[in-house]
């Protein structure tokens, strides 16, 4: 019998535990998380066979998967030792350099530290859906410090729910991670607090058509969550705000100048993103 | 017979015409605009009868909607009193104190300054929807300067395609349209420039999901529309930057001084957006 254990059935793991299920790919379906509530629903919602402690699920499963927030990650790793001997790892974070660092060597080769490239702004069993990973990108980070079996065994695995998959290392990931996403998350964070601030909000927000939804979506997502990204990939983070942050004050700059012609070929600029990323 | 005569045949202008034309409200809807490849497509797409020019079209039309980029308005006000002595105009421009203020005074209480609260990131007659106004909101300015028909004639058009409206006065609505609207288009396009600035930029954006596409789709946005409303809404603008930027700022100290517990209180206090900004 082969068992899939998830630990952390949130959005993520519960996405990935549907997905798989579709697939038949295990026998049996496990999760451990600290809610006994969330794994109830998850239970419920046919994501999950059972739950289990940690301690029995590390114990039991074939393929361990991590989908816990990030500090939690890095935590338990040093307990991730009492798995089966081959039983194969893969983590789903969104910071990838502290995960990698804080693998024991001994389940280094069968530990694969991956980041797909998907999410909404919720959480929790509820959250989940099986097509979250459908026609998306995994990125798997330092692969050389794997056994060919276990990254075969997981790459297997993403490409069964309809993954592509994408290798980088780990500092790489971080830093281009810090841009795409968690840059995204502060700058919307931000947006929010700064109407939040203001007196007349009501009023702003009976305004508050497509435009502004889109920009303040991210706002909502779980502050337990991505304190733990910013705590990881800080210096990334810092750096990718100064240089939005410089971008922003270039057009503040020109627009205090009332440098129309230079103003609007800054905006041009920012349209020929549209030629380069052509999202799915 | 009834004629609706559209200034500027784009996506405001040209879904306008579609909705229009689904409710029967008009006999006939006669378009003007610079560029005659654009017209034609609009007649192709059955969102206008004919094209005509913009002398022909002010002075034969019963109602004059302006959907020109908001300096053309401001531009072309002064020879809208060429028009009959009972047509009705109304503007749709995403400003409202500097096209309020360029209204001649012989036509002023026959001008509703109206701003529909929805669009989408591209432009022209083959953009244009007929269900773009539906079930948005339309803020009409200044209004206690119409007279009661004029503006009856207007809140029922917009009532008829399934707007809400909602009065406010031109600078308060230029300085809520500043943070909702203009603010989220200003970030938009940083996001944008400062990726694209990126060495690689390519890798990184191969990674980029869902939430980096949601910020960065107002990039996309025309920089000859956008160029206008930064000019008009300067003020407003640059106050409303000023507020983002101190919140970007209040999380880049405290990332830097790792102050986890109050970095991780105002990415909730964020999070309570969601508690009172409801999208329809």
């Amino acid at each position: 019998m082969r068992r899939l254990g998830i630990v952390g059935v949130g959005l993520m793991g519960g996405s990935l535990a549907l997905a798989l299920r579709e697939k038949k790919l295990f026998d049996q379906i496990v999760g451990c998380g600290r809610s006994a509530e969330n794994l109830q629903a998850a239970i419920d919602l046919n994501i999950i066979d059972r739950a289990a402690s940690f301690e029995e699920l590390i114990a039991q499963s074939d393929l361990i998967a991590l989908a816990a927030p990030v500090e939690t990650v890095v935590a338990i790793a040093p307990k991730l030792v009492a798995a089966k001997q081959d039983a194969v790892f893969v983590d789903l974070g969104s910071t990838k350099t502290a995960i990698t660092r804080a693998i024991p060597p001994s389940i280094r080769d069968r530990f694969v530290a991956a980041h797909p490239m998907c999410g909404t702004e919720y959480s929790g069993a509820k959250a989940a859906f099986s097509s979250l990973y459908n026609d998306r990108i995994v990125v798997l980070c330092d692969t050389e410090a794997n056994d060919a079996k276990a990254l075969e065994a997981v790459e297997t695995l993403f490409k069964a729910i309809g993954m592509r998959v994408v290798k980088m290392k780990a500092v790489d990931h971080d830093r281009h991670a810090a841009f795409i996403s968690h840059l995204p998350h502060a700058i919307s964070y931000a947006l929010a607090n700064s109407v939040l601030s203001q007196e007349d909000k009501q009023s702003i927000l009976t305004l508050a058509a497509g435009g502004f939804r889109d920009m303040s979506r991210l706002a909502k997502s779980s502050a337990s969550m991505w304190i733990d990204i910013f705590k990881q990939n800080k210096d990334s983070i810092i750096s990718a705000i100064g240089e939005f942050d410089k971008e922003l004050k270039k057009a503040e700059k020109l627009l205090e100048n009332e440098e129309w012609d230079a103003l609007k070929a800054w905006m041009q600029s920012a349209n020929a993103l549209q030629e380069i990323f052509k999202p799915s």
